[in-house]
């Protein structure tokens, strides 16, 4: 009988829906004739009940990729879910077979070995190929039309660490795809595989390091000639894992380490970088001159999820754990072994995006979700606004959709191959709770706070989800598979 | 640009969602384990905006089927607009090629000659075939499971009529489908082809006959020795077409006339038998004795759509439009030429429906949607009650989803292949309008005033339709196309 929990709000209940509409209605403004190519985006929506209470829909849900394709002035939507081999199985079986998050322990003995990857982080294109990824398991490539699935992908054999990184970054001169997994030789393993690959995708580079501890490895950030390795102490433990325990959990008294890395370097070339306990996750960019490295991110004081405990047993902190807009500096050339903090914006939030054609470079403006503007009130809770940020200036413009409204991450695309850096449009997808059901809307980047240029009705909601990407045309045209 | 109009609820917007759900949610209830087979519905939801002004969405919206395939209690749903040449055409295009509700002069020059049918008003199963029809054109056959079309149906060019009728007949007895088409040879003319067709779905039986004058025919009366043919004053004429004006409009100053053919019989055997102005449209079921044929219908003083003007050009009359439950009883053996009326029920609604197995044969029970029942309040316009009522005492069981909720048409489906008549269940779907969502009931059909077998619940709404049908898997089974 397939029967959830009731959902807290109704508009997060499961949906469950694979779906194509041709034509996606617009309500306002009109969609840009120029715009070619598809925003994809990854949400979790699980597809069979899970037998474990309290299950983190959000991490621990079946992956759905949601796209818009633009061509035009016309957009179609199309949803479907990432046809896992856990997804295959379970659909076989039309009932869960996986336990709890991250947790093996839990699963039916009919899937022990199977992979336990969801695609339900991120979705991207590399070397002419489609990715849905975990950070937990290897990616599954997909068709870029239909979304099918093509298979769990090993680069071709190439890839040693049995996860891979749901945040890849995308070097724009080289046009390599640099990424890592942690945990890479298995649950609570300290060791990282830290990979490049060549602008056709082919693995040119590997290097295996270990980390102080094992901890959550969600982003990193990758520079011209380094990357960097933040273990932040939401640590997992094996034990805990066996034990039935939360995969990760939060030590306030452990360091934040950074590893750093030059790129295409060996273990012997890493150095740790110490800075006193706090939380970071994503990363907005990040660039270096040779000599200093600057990350920006949102940091909070503490932990940012509340499902995941505190090891002393306090109680999760609403205000603590909000995160600031920071800029982390590290001198690869100094004495020291700390790094230094500076904060970029008092306004907290998350889901930093950037123009990704400055992924590693010098950049000056960002995106970035917000839950609370000061002087501004908003019914609700969730991410409410979306703001630009002028890095050189600290300006921020905002973008306020409605009351009772939510906001998925920001995704910026050029108004044209060779626009200015930051200059074109932001799309988002716009969640109207009260009328149950989800708008994407298209923002002029440089006037956040304007008039929308264009909004596009969905007769629906979709799931709130996690990260996408905007792939062009010219790019889905150089498909391999 | 795809731009609709604003609707005049927000739940009765355009869906237009190609959509697919394995394992429709159980909110209440458990779905009867031992039913197999598949709730076919038919909904109008138009895929490109309309270039006509105050288009007739219902009825000139493009069909689209949305199925509930029942499976070891399991429902899977499935929605799939009907490929009719005409849709197909406009997907090309991306934009509406044809004008207003059966006007072929108001089409784009690109698509003269081509079908106008749209398949938007109800889905059948006979002869191992899955028929999507509307009346003003040929049938088209889909496949059972993937609902893809196979295309338009002229029965192996047997089909000598331009249209057929949306409400074939099936004879449980013969496993007949007894059928016709109205303004057979072309919009606005006056001839009527009749039909038979074996189990297998061969025609085997052919007679044309004449109207007194062109009208909608929309619904007929099939009994065991007889076929009746109402028409009923809600006039056509092809002049009026060219004009631009309303396919339909009502003739308050003429009678309503029965035109009685005994099964497989020909044109020299018609006779009319004649009545004073009145309303009527759909058949809960009819039979014979041989001599008496009785037809039950619900029956207004006036013209039931707000849309057909009156020919006087009196206004919309929304009291003595309501249809209440009637017997017409005509003697074949009499010297009259007239019928008499017995009004059945005092609740006013529409959408008869009875036991299939029963069609042609002695009934006693059937179903109604009802837009009023005395002493009721219910917030909201619409079919707001499903009715049971027992035609041999007259006792009505009356079902009520819910404030903010209207039904669509109840489908009765036998407990078990050999259950008495009227034993078994009722399917509705509900749409929970305050909620921007829809359900599927399950009630059983003695107890509906009693708490529902089973609610499902969509994830969002579907669009509300007109006609639809329960097709057992023993049925799909005999598939041919």
């Amino acid at each position: 009988m397939v029967r959830f929990p009731p959902p807290r709000d109704p508009f997060d209940a499961p949906m469950r829906v694979e779906a194509d509409i041709r034509g996606v209605q617009v309500t306002q403004g009109e969609v840009p004739e120029h715009l070619d190519g598809t925003f994809y985006r990854c949400v979790a929506d699980r597809q069979w009940p899970s037998y474990v209470e309290n299950d983190l829909e959000l991490f621990n849900g079946d992956g759905m990729i949601i796209s818009f394709r633009f061509r035009k002035g016309r957009v179609d939507f199309k949803s479907r879910y990432v046809r896992t081999p856990r997804f295959v199985a379970e659909q076989e079986a039309g009932r869960a077979l996986f336990g709890a998050y991250r947790n093996p322990f839990d699963d039916d003995p009919s899937v022990a070995g199977l992979s336990r990857g969801l695609g339900n982080t991120n979705v991207f294109f590399h070397g002419g190929r489609l990715y849905a990824t975990k950070e937990d398991s290897p990616p599954i490539l997909l068709d870029p039309d239909t979304l099918e699935a093509i298979g769990e992908y090993d680069f071709e054999g190439s890839l040693t660490s049995r996860t891979a990184t749901a945040h890849p970054k995308f070097d724009p001169v080289t046009g390599e795809m640099v990424f890592f997994g942690y945990e890479a030789k298995g649950p609570g393993t300290p060791d990282i595989a830290y990979y490049e690959a060549d602008a056709s995708g082919r693995l040119i580079h590997e290097t295996w390091i270990e980390a102080p501890y094992t901890s959550m490895v969600h982003d990193w950030a990758v520079t011209q000639n380094f990357v960097v390795f933040p273990i932040i102490p939401l640590r997992s433990d094996i034990e805990w894992v066996k034990k039935g325990e939360p995969y990760f959990q939060w030590d306030p008294d452990e360091d934040v380490y950074l590893g750093v890395l030059p790129r295409k370097g060996s273990a012997k070339d890493l150095r740790w970088y110490k800075g006193s306990n706090r939380f970071a996750s994503h990363i907005m960019g990040a660039y270096d001159d040779g000599r200093y490295i600057h990350i920006d991110t949102p940091v909070g004081a503490t932990n940012y999820f509340p499902w995941f405990p505190d090891l002393t047993g306090a109680p999760y902190d609403p205000v603590r754990s909000k995160g600031y807009l920071s800029r982390w500096t590290i001198d690869t050339l100094g004495e020291g072994r700390g790094f230094t903090e500076t904060r970029l914006s008092g306004l907290p939030g998350e889901f930093p995006r950037m123009d990704d054609r400055q992924e590693t470079l010098p950049y000056s403006w960002g995106l970035m979700l917000l839950t609370d503007v000061p002087g501004r009130t908003a019914p609700g809770g969730g991410f409410r606004w979306l703001s630009g940020i002028d890095l050189e200036t600290g300006r921020q413009q905002i973008y306020y959709p409605g009351d009772h409204r939510t906001l998925g991450e920001g995704i910026f695309v050029p108004a044209a191959p060779d626009a200015p850096p930051g200059v074109g449009y932001v799309l988002v997808v716009v969640a109207r709770r009260a009328e149950m059901r989800s708008d994407l809307v298209i923002l002029d980047s440089r006037h956040l706070d304007g008039e929308p240029v264009c909004t596009l009705s969905l007769p629906m909601r979709v799931r709130m989800g996690v990260h996408g990407n905007w792939v062009s045309a010219a790019e889905l045209a150089t498909r391999t598979a």
